[in-house]
């Protein structure tokens, strides 16, 4: 009988001690892979869209769904002349200041009226290759950015840009959300891919 | 003999009752650097190549050659004016439709004939660049291209581009990977640097 | 006596051998846990400054200034015509080389007078981008700058650039650090944030 409960009694106390110092140990080490943890990034692909090329604006599309279609949850950040790409079809409200009213004039009043970064000869580039696009069957701008809507693509039109150049909430599509840089950054600081485009 | 057996058994529980409570440890552990390690990236680059302008092709190809100097696996997604960049001297094939006859018109036939992003005077821009390049023994277009071979780096053509443009693997040099989005997404999603150019 | 004997030496054992398999189990540990931070990034941002663009330009220092404030340590690597916002005003040197003295009159003489990517009908663009942003009270690109140093954004000037186009240090303002290629990817490969502007 003394022998058993001595017996016992020594197991407790290895199970206890090896508990303890496992404790210890676990303590320090989850604290390693914690702060290893901090310096790792979300499966995220975030892309600032400044431009308003279309050539520009497919390619910022295409790697878009393509990010989201490889699984990553995928941002993008329209900020100056990539606004363009947001604005609803003659939904421009009338401006009213003389250089918004200028600067409404320069920029292009919906994704369909984009012009090309080279060869943008008076529009021509562009007709060609939505044109040329078209006879490949390959998706054209509003396709694009429709897929990238049906996989979830956030969508982040920047404030302070809206603010510079006169562009108010109801120019623009619906299900947008609205923010300055430091949203932007927020989603940017964790991603595996982030692009300005 | 007694108490040695007694002194053998208890060691031997410690043993066994020490490593099977690591070994329990070790299991979760494991599983939270496994999961760490899923968030975390390769010694990687990648940068796509959008312009077909020379100057940020020479940056482009500066900046990959650093990459790869620096020990980071590097990709090059050449994708829509990028892919002049690839395109063999005098290799252009005869374009079968006039869109793609335009288009092979307005773009440069290869990296020999690209301009500059800006102040490109009818080509004085890209001309005095690399003139004054040359005047201060910084390495050429050509050279850097041979250059991130030599260093390995990864050259992509983007497919979608080539189909929508009407280009052929013939018209391009040789050493090529050819792939679309997904391709460029596998290396870019695990990179350290990812750039658009 | 004899008991208690046993049991301190029983204790000392257990003790001793739960220390050395912890102590076994925690270099692989320790070792699999550094390979793992070997793959992780610190919170650092780093921008290629390329363009001359006046909205580029702004993007580029919002973005900065953004990534500065959320707590990243933010560098910028200003090459080719990027450089132009880093130059004093009034300081451009005489130029020795007829190529020199062309290329410095076809580039900005300082972040005043950039133009805008686009809409810049002789300088009209970037006037009135000024002045909608001063109207808004959104801070002007020299504002930017200031407020990038006060947040300790590091700005590097591409010595290549600078040896291409002809610039000195003295052309320049003050507080910068000169390097290449190598000084920008010792930042950018342990970067969240990488950008090409």
């Amino acid at each position: 009988m003394q022998e058993v409960k001595e017996t016992a009694e020594i197991k407790a106390f290895v199970e206890a001690e090896v508990r303890r110092q496992i404790g210890e140990a676990r303590k320090e080490i989850d604290r390693a892979i914690a702060e290893v943890r901090e310096r790792t990034v979300d499966d995220r692909a975030t892309i600032v869209v400044f431009s308003g090329d279309l050539d520009k604006a497919i390619a910022a599309m295409v790697i878009a769904t393509g990010a989201a279609a490889a699984g990553l949850q995928t941002s993008l950040f329209f900020t100056f002349w990539g606004l363009s790409l947001l604005k609803k079809k003659g939904a421009a409200r009338p401006k009213h200041g003389i250089k918004e009213k200028m600067f409404a004039l320069m920029t292009p009043s919906s994704s369909e009226s984009l012009g090309v970064s080279q060869m943008n000869y008076f529009g021509m580039g562009s007709k060609m290759l939505r044109s040329m696009m078209k006879d490949k069957d390959i998706a054209s701008l509003e396709e694009l950015i429709d897929m990238a809507r049906d996989l979830d693509v956030k969508m982040l039109a920047c404030t302070m840009s809206m603010d510079a150049m006169g562009i108010e909430q109801e120019e623009l599509v619906s299900g947008l959300e609205y923010g300055g840089v430091a949203a932007y950054m927020a989603d940017a600081a964790s991603s595996r891919v982030t692009l300005f485009i």
